[in-house]
């Protein structure tokens, strides 16, 4: 640790957030847009996501640091700690849940950031780069999917607004609602000297940590994702009178499809991952042959060989299914975010923490899309995990035990401290 | 032929439909309520279904027949031909068609059986039954399915009005804009023995006439149709960071149930048909395992035997691949119609009829539902079709040569006044 800090930052070691004023935010906000049964329900720019925002703004406020909002909904604490002109590091995370999602799945990283700041203002200490905490707009991709962040490191790609995984008109109807434009996104852009890093405390949603008996995760690198509507198109027919031989049943080659894909990562790609998460039939009758049947395809790889190699292979697949059951297959590209490694930096800076904390942790790369990923090609990025009970996420069973989310917070503070002097 | 008319009756044998009646009749119907591209859109007790009945009650009261509407709002031409007290042999179909369904479905067999009638009457000749001509409501089931037809044969249930296939909202604007009540539909029964038999003449709605080079289908009954929906239950998790084999993927049991209807029907029950027409999954995201797929089931069969083993096999189908899988299985059951075997006598008459007409006639089961179902077990019930070009149906593509019309009609006509004399 001495050789980081020196011995004259002894009271940078000492600094430890604060577990009530932490847990009772976690609590407030927790119940903003709770489902009832333990998750949350705050889909990005939806009303239960802009009353976490208000709220967030209020906390902010009243811990006297500086509000901000960008042109991307972005809100933020600024704190201003460094010399004149020096860059600003982010923490951060965000507020948005998936649909029905849990309460800790980027809630928690957003109020570990928050606390970090809070506990760095009220030690009046000051620091090579100022500070941030950062709740990033739409990370689950209710609208777009790491939207906020794309905007602020300035890769938001044109055309992911113009056929945006929610459909044109949530997007809309979403940054109408947040007061947002669709060309404002494009000027939340920030440039990158500006900024000295990005770090996020996050949940795992996983099982590596309780497996490995880890209190914290240092990430190696965030997962590339990719995603394609693939349309499965036959006839639709009158279910009664159509032979089965004679059908052209669309239901056949996705679901075949469905089978294959899960079983060719089992086989081929064992650290990659697939979902098909949704199929839609058309007409959709007890009475009728499905013709047409849409699937939403999403896979994951740790690294860029990998990820091109899964990509060719399930979509190779598709058009031999689509071919075994007499269908034509329409294959839509939705987007993709490449993998993304952290900085060095950053991992050594996590690893320094935890070990001056007391804490056991381990490093792996993570299959979950994080805004950091936007971060990659832009500025140094890290993150860490905390463990999740049973490994559940994106439901309301999703848990992580609060002396894990104040080890996270810790971390996420003393590894700040250290990245900044770095 | 002499076998069932005897010499003094060749008066009847050579009797046919006058065609260019028919055709004119045809042509107008196919105007009201066209959809422009060759279809209808006669939705049941809707505004182009109402004028196509009005312009029905013209055609009968033309004709000089007596012209009756009963409690369920079927629409009759009554040719009081048998002695008193005399039973009625119906001859009918139904107007009211599919959304955008074709010209050709239900409308062919309500204008033969008003020719048969009209020409009867012009023979002057007596039977030993009374004739009706009969339009039925909603055979197709925009409100709630054979409605008419299970009115006067005295099966509809009670229960079938409380959640129809079309909501509630729509039967009860409906049978308002038509002057019915609910109550007055269980008064169109008609007491069994008044009833000699319904004969139908219908569009085959698929290919087997056409691969078979037959003029005339005889229907050896109706298939059984029977629905369900089925839950596979698993559990939402994230899609990036849950490992394949840690998931409870519901889309797997619900995909792999798809393909293993199809297999087994196609291996175990030839004459059979099971259809995955819809299929929902929740929470239904990119980056969220589907932790519930409900399916929506349908199959059919010919006979009571193989209906009952049919439904048993795919049941336990759906539970093996649930297990398979580490999922629940959720079974609804829907409602279902046994399968409805037509009379021998109906049979035998309409067999007559075509070899009398030098026809070429196949007998097979169908699996489409037709009004016939409900006089099954009420009193004898049979059934001819005609060629469909490329079995197309409920599409605006649906067609039938008019030469095959015309002997449809006849054969209906023939059919009926053999039947008439068993």
């Amino acid at each position: 640790m001495a050789d980081e800090f020196g011995p004259m930052n002894e009271k940078l070691a000492a600094l430890r957030v604060n577990t009530e004023r932490f847990r009772a935010d976690f609590e407030t906000l927790s119940g903003i847009g709770a489902s009832g049964d333990g998750g949350v329900h705050r889909l990005a720019l939806g009303e239960a996501h802009l009353a976490a925002r208000a709220w967030l703004r209020e906390r902010i406020e009243a811990a006297d640091l500086e509000f901000r909002i960008d042109n991307a909904g972005n809100h933020s604490a600024f704190l201003a700690c460094g010399p004149q002109g020096a860059p600003t590091l982010l923490l951060g995370s965000h507020l948005d849940s998936v649909p029905h999602g849990g309460r800790f799945d980027g809630a928690l990283g957003v109020l570990a950031a928050l606390e970090a700041i809070r506990v760095v203002r009220e030690a009046k200490i000051s620091l090579p780069v100022h500070l941030e905490a950062i709740d990033f707009t739409d990370e689950e991709g209710t609208l777009v999917g790491m939207l906020g962040s794309a905007a602020l490191a300035g890769v938001l790609q044109p055309e992911a607004l113009q056929d945006p995984r929610g459909g044109r008109a949530a997007l809309e109807a979403g940054l109408a609602r947040a007061g947002l434009t669709e060309q404002g996104l494009f000027d939340a852009r920030r440039d990158p000297a500006s900024l000295a890093g990005y770090l996020e405390l996050h949940i795992e949603q996983g099982l590596r940590l309780l497996q490995a008996g880890a209190d914290v995760g240092i990430v190696t690198g965030i997962a590339g994702i990719n995603s394609y509507r693939l349309a499965f198109v036959g006839r639709p027919d009158h279910a009664g009178t159509t032979p089965m031989r004679d059908r052209r049943d669309a239901a056949l080659g996705a679901s075949a499809f469905t089978l294959a894909a899960r079983e060719l990562v089992l086989r081929d790609f064992p650290a990659c991952v697939a979902n098909v998460g949704e199929m839609r039939f058309t007409p959709g009758a007890f009475n009728i042959v499905p013709g047409r049947v849409e699937l939403a395809l999403e896979f994951r790889a740790p690294d860029a060989e990998k990820f091109r190699r899964l990509e060719r292979a399930l979509l190779e697949r598709a058009r031999e299914e689509a071919g075994r059951f007499d269908l034509e297959l329409e294959i839509e590209w939705l987007g993709k975010c490449d993998p993304a490694p952290t900085s060095q930096a950053a991992r050594r800076a996590f690893a320094g923490a935890a070990a001056a904390l007391g804490l056991k942790h381990v490093s792996f790369a993570t299959g979950a899309g994080h805004d950091g990923q936007s971060f990659a090609s832009v500025c140094p990025m890290g993150m860490i995990f905390v463990p999740s009970v049973d490994g559940a996420s994106h439901s309301p069973r999703e848990f992580t035990r609060w002396e894990d989310c104040v080890n996270g917070a810790n971390v996420l503070l003393q590894g700040a401290l250290r990245f900044a002097h770095v």
